[in-house]
């Protein structure tokens, strides 16, 4: 199956200011990246990254400087739509997996790319949707908001049938500082290398966990 | 299978006090242990809550005023061990899961219970522990800080096989409010009825979704 991985080269995780350079946060997203990237390999599939920005990567490349949703939905377009007719539900989904989610393993994916509902959602936290894999001719995104339940309801709309996907590793995506306990305590890739060398630790304040780093 | 499900009763969610009044706090916190506890029944197992001082609950509850690892650990000892000899391993385990999980269903809960590992692991957002299933006799609890990380030690000190189960629903504890959003988008049971009652509604500002309250 060909997966989808759009990043955003030119404006990489700035809610992660607090902790890392401009510099450090291109090269951390470039370490959730390859990490996701390596997992969808490891799964037995395709990964086709979507970039914003020329970037070199060990996996095919497409830039599109489009916003997100238009250009996964030119994606499912390319690959739905005929010419000439309509085509049927099919059983060569395609799937689309955000590059920040550095805890992603082939296992997490596989019960997200092994679906046998017309769409499969993966939540993000706050709304968000971090990953789907559609079998349905008719199903489009739309990025903006609270995504998951726009999704949800796209999905009743084309009367598809739907799978949600409950993998706590898949629903994290990276974007703030509090995110990087997750990568500390679950990641075993190069991200989470990536914070070994930054010198980023686990902190506990008032109970509860942070991170800090020990040199800059 | 007895599953403990710790409940401070005393100091209910404090963290959530930027929307939810004491009492608020203390009505939500039920409603989601009233989830927690159906969810519990509905997966064929019996619910057993250990509440900081006395409430009354549709299940079997003791009061226990210890520290939550003293309160668990002590009910491990009464299950494994024997006044005259040290048991096996069992076909025969103790769960807890916590009080907040307001998202667990029946389903997520199963992955839990039916483990083959002699610990199976619900890691929490943030490197906490949100539910455990042993089998192991010198299994022992210490919540204090990044404790999945203390439990994974643990379980490997003694020897132990571990299983870390991968649910979204599991891992997603309710302690701020931005966890709420997650109540709004995938709960479906007395928790997120509050929150309608409550008039709390999801707002998007920045590309960030977070909640509101229309009235108070």
């Amino acid at each position: 199956m060909e997966v989808f991985v759009p990043f955003a080269a030119d404006r990489p995780k700035s809610r992660l200011a607090p902790v890392f350079s401009l510099e450090e946060r291109r090269a951390f997203a470039r370490a959730m990246l390859a990490d996701v990237l390596g997992a969808i390999e490891a799964s037995g599939n395709e990964a086709h990254v979507l970039s914003t920005a020329s970037i070199e990567v060990d996996a095919r490349t497409s830039v599109d400087e489009r916003p997100l949703s238009e250009a996964v939905n030119a994606r499912l377009a390319d690959r739905f739509d005929s010419p000439t007719e309509r085509q049927p539900v099919t059983s060569d989904p395609v799937a689309v997996v955000m590059a920040d989610l550095a805890l992603a393993t082939p296992a997490s994916l596989d019960r997200l790319f092994e679906t046998s509902a017309d769409v499969a959602l993966v939540p993000g936290r706050g709304g968000g949707t971090n990953a789907f894999c559609s079998h349905h001719p008719d199903f489009r995104v739309d990025y903006h908001g609270a995504s998951y339940l726009d999704h949800r309801e796209i999905v009743a709309d084309i009367g598809a049938s739907v799978d949600v996907v409950d993998s706590f590793r898949l629903s994290t995506d990276i974007d703030e500082p509090s995110d990087l306990v997750e990568v500390y305590c679950h990641g075993d890739g190069r991200a989470r290398a990536y914070l070994d060398d930054a010198g980023v630790e686990l902190e506990t304040t008032d109970g509860r966990v942070t991170v800090s780093r020990s040199r800059q």
